[in-house]
């Protein structure tokens, strides 16, 4: 499992941390805990999911007190169950309760996300195919929440719109066709950069079998035409499966025969995952 | 409704092209679209929902091309139906095309919180209660969230740690017990800080009852209980039920007549609004 | 005594670092000093007073060389005498004189407000008022002046415009009166958000003691007005008097029964405490 | 008079507002006042003395709405009578309220500081002596704070530990003597950074006059060895006089014959500038 | 051509102009020139070169004061003689003269860039070949320098370690070979990321060709030994030559068949396109 | 030598670091090398030359991964021959290769400057004349590019505009003369700024000796002009020679008798530094 580097990360963090301190603190906690008391607590798990975010939610809480110690914290990707430790945390009793609501906002909200596309890719495990996010991601978290698709047995589509091309259905539109979008994406980007196109049907996908491109996105086709798709490409192209996609929908499309379906759900709409602060008794 | 200043959205949307854009920009619209081609797109709801966000994507445009014009912008909170058109959007077509992501990302996201939010104020509209967010929010979105809570009909809760006193269990077990607790927190903050208790067991709310308080957070109770703490407290203090609310839940606790009902649900775990971007032939 | 995170005070310590580091570095010292010389300074008060920004001042030298300890310092609101040794220093000679203006520009700023602070909370100890802040503070710095005000024994108004209602006679003048300006505040804020009314006449009083609030700011009432406002209150809202008070006026005002009197000069006008930093011999 | 550019002033005004704004925005103001409304302010002196910042005042407003339209706007340096109008501002009311605490936190500052400078200023007129500032600002607004002392008639000191080499007690201790610091200074700094040195005896003087140097810091010495020790140096280096010097002792010293007489009190102690935001009727 | 967004070159620039101007500004014009005088100027190529960096030149003027006008500026990629115009900017004097420093350091760094990029591309015109950059890059202005590699004609690499794979021969020691590298980057990345193996002999070449690639690195190769390995590749792989090339040895490297050479030096020996500042008289 | 303080270089490393990870992380590194790896490698020069920022290098490794241990760092200022091993790290293997390319990237352009700026230095060892750089430097590392001057035997021009003054033709021409714009400035700066004035012919310079100044740039003067000069100066004023001077021009104007020249081609066209990475074997 990839680890998103600490710099990449610290800023996000640094930045939930104010948003939650504003400028006065936890004034809760400041009142009524000493500032030498101490305390151990576990982060628990109360539902069955896959893990991911444990570092965002370790490093809250060590930049606010450099003396709290996170152990045995679970590896993102790991799965829980309902009562699984994720991680068991020591240090001032005032720095575990101020930093418990962003620790469990970045845990929450990740391991959601990668539960949800377990549970599309174990769905899907039986076919060739792979669920792979989109682009329709929160604002600001979109490295995390890609990481989190990764830990949830995901793959990664693009980051943004500067890695990869993607021809969609304006630009084939103002380009007077496919071809010629395809050429000038060709003469415009760098070689390592793939070119993807957009079709919505069978016409569109033979012009671009001329052409040619590294993958197609067939989009909103259902089980059928994606199954007459996938046989007219022939392995020419990575074939990617879009529109809508919801767990529920996802299944007769990958038996379908693409290599890819893509679920812009895993990110836009992701629930949290729930999992728990229990303090535990010296 | 209640408008976010600019100086505080504008790091958020900066943030989130960046995101998007990386260190190459828009590789597809810039290899496709010419620089001197100007387009005309509308924001078309394709759900019944309420909106919110509509000043975050028109700054994603704005900032993106200072050329570009979105005109007819419905106010946050306004009510949609498929079909109904949130926006239109006037300017050169390489902009347009770019900036949609993220123009999308914020205001998909912050509408499903509104209409989430909505679902639940609509359901509890026969009630006395109101329907409250936590601060259980994505990192760094969490004045927005809020703010879009407020535009489904929701009120809001604390912002942070900072802008009111909330005891928990955990500060009542280091405290000794609820009321040095609350005596901690008087003696700590100012005179414009409210005190708010959670109590999970009407022995704990008669022991708050005494000691006084401007709000009690009544946890994880059911409805026949919820009723039983309201008629106890006879108005001396806000009442909010609280603990793994959900649309479902809501209503009996609602109907039990406490003052809040406090959802996670809103921010944690909302669903996208679908929302599209369709082109406006000339 | 409550403690700033360091996350919230290290981007003020850095930005004052920089801004006197600017791009070459301390040219005296590095022209001078040895990078291997090491000395020991240390803090010492030249007057009385109450310190306050301690943990900027440690931060301050941390950052330039994580090799210098900072050792016994006072915490803040320690009162100190002249001569009282506030902290020993040790570490390479570079970074202590370095980052000594730094230091003590924190240090002399804060302190100066808490020992201001502490000036008026002793002149009016004999009375139940305490001396509250404002929002009249040093751009950038709020959050640390009004540490400082806690720390002289001062008590905190609002941090901001978010976290508190305070209507003023311009909201009243637009609102048309007090008794609709506090509804429409009502209707539009969360249940923990305090309101507080501005009234500057008992007939101003009158109206808001009917329709109520949390507190109630009296405008540039005299000591007798005051006593007269205060009795018609009858302690159905905190009161407050505010308007130019000064050290020398605050006394017969606190005599009149409020129960807080806010000082803007605390934070806007605050004297700097004489610190200085002591070479100690080997 | 010097304007400093908006790329300087523009992120420490983004931070005031953001730190009054907090997460929530102005509570009151969006409760009460409605979108449409606009209104027409002034700011009017309520003493006399000497604005500055006036255009981190105009950026505060124009930042929260670009409507706002501020005119007539007095030039810092302008000295002002109780009643002089500083600035008329139109715009929606919504933001002229919002913005008035961060635009009349730094009016009134910095004015306080510019206030303070012209009083020496005027009381040394009459000698050759200018008034300087120290290093010895409000952490964040040096920028700012020496610009109000030019706006105040005073003399800029360095700007950092970069901008000039000042040689005090501690680096002479540490280099051997004057002699071999000022050597030690020479070698290492560029041909356009000015060697200043301190002193605190007629001793010292004598081995820097040796030595040279471009100018002397004559430390905490009385008027009678002052001027014992400008005859001394006979114009051979610029003379500085310095030593906690308040308005009351700056005469004498000015009057010794000094060039400058450098005052902290001008940034570290500055009392605010009076200066109040009044309704203009229709 | 493509134009990098505002958003991406802002924060650059202002960065750029606070280094210039530091916290006094330009002490220099402020002194001399007077707030109200305008001015014309011209930016004039002093040899023959290819322009880039023009937006970023317009940006420090604009971002200094908002009334100076850039008209007539040359789309980065033109091409220039001695004497040709670039542009023409009109404005407040002391903004135009503030600001000519940073505009012409961008300006000039990048052209320097974009006209040793075209250098090559032009000596290698005859072939199939195109001029690449690397990421050997200055720090910070990597989007800036592949901008201005693409405005001279050449090609873009990866932008960063995120785009693209490239396994180096670190990377294969490690993995135990060419085969099980390849193996694990394809299982680890998304269905856009290609892949690009580097070699430095024909059989780790022919150990490639077996495993499969997008592209290969052919590493520190001469003229012969590539035109065997473009021979042996036939087509299947894009081809890369790579190694200390600089103007002098590209071609024969270029004829020698590969589809791309890159080339550290574009970017990290870049040498100034000499561009002055003309003052037009009235 | 001097050190630049942390503070100052972090922000620029860390944005580098950023700049190539992006937001998906070292692909490569994360698909081939386990997380458990660790690794020693070599900075070692392939050519002669003088090292400069040797702490950027070992900061991008730092804030990678904390383990990380940079082992007998050649200071800067170090001359090195093709062989010399610059410094020894040790830590696991994805921090080593993921942070390579940014290490090398500072230590290589700095080494650069140091480098280039030796070459000159050791040409005109000979004479009393020292090569100074300019503000003709890439935009973002001012600070750092200054540095490695020093380190190759160079001194400091100006920092920045706010420094010194240096009134060029455009400000004589507005002022109407040498006379009147020294006078302006004379009047508007601090007694620690410097005034040097540019001239461009003895007729200018002798206006500027009888009004005078601290620093005299002689422009675009060939070696006898520059000699008669010099001699007309006898040593009034500080004598530098500026004006697209290369190293093989440089020597004549050295022998010229000037104290300085400045060379713009040290930091706007300085040639990388041929620095490598070499893997150590167990």
């Amino acid at each position: 499992m990839r680890t998103l580097p600490r710099v990449v990360i610290e800023p996000l963090v640094r930045a939930a941390l104010l948003e939650d301190l504003g400028r006065a603190g936890d004034l809760t906690t400041d009142a009524i805990i000493g500032a030498d008391q101490t305390a151990t607590v576990q982060l628990v798990s109360r539902e069955p999911g896959v893990i991911a975010g444990g570092d965002c939610a370790r490093l809250a809480w060590e930049l606010l007190d450099d003396r709290v110690r996170v152990e045995d914290l679970l590896p993102d990707g790991s799965r829980v169950q309902p009562g699984t430790v994720i991680a068991t945390i020591t240090g001032p009793a005032r720095a575990l309760l101020s930093g418990e609501r962003v620790a469990l906002n970045f845990l929450g909200h990740l391991s959601g996300v990668a539960t949800g596309t377990a549970t599309i890719a174990d769905a899907i495990a039986h076919t060739q195919a792979r669920v792979a996010d989109t682009r329709k991601t929160i604002p600001g978290l979109r490295a995390l929440q890609k990481h989190a698709v990764v830990a949830g047995g995901g793959s990664n589509h693009r980051f943004g719109l500067d890695d990869a091309v993607l021809i969609k259905d304006n630009h084939i539109a103002v380009a007077g066709g496919i071809t010629p979008a395809v050429r000038a994406a060709r003469a415009h980007v760098g070689h390592l950069v793939k070119i993807e196109v957009e079709v919505d049907s069978l016409e569109q996908l033979r012009e671009l079998l001329d052409i040619g491109a590294d993958a197609v996105l067939l989009d909103n086709m259902d089980a059928d035409l994606l199954r007459e798709a996938v046989h007219l490409i022939a392995g020419r192209m990575i074939t990617e499966a879009s529109g809508r996609i919801t767990p529920t929908t996802a299944v007769p499309l990958a038996e379908a025969g693409v290599d890819l379906i893509s679920v812009g759900w895993l990110t836009h709409s992701a629930r949290v995952l729930d999992i728990g602060l229990d303090h535990v008794p010296r």
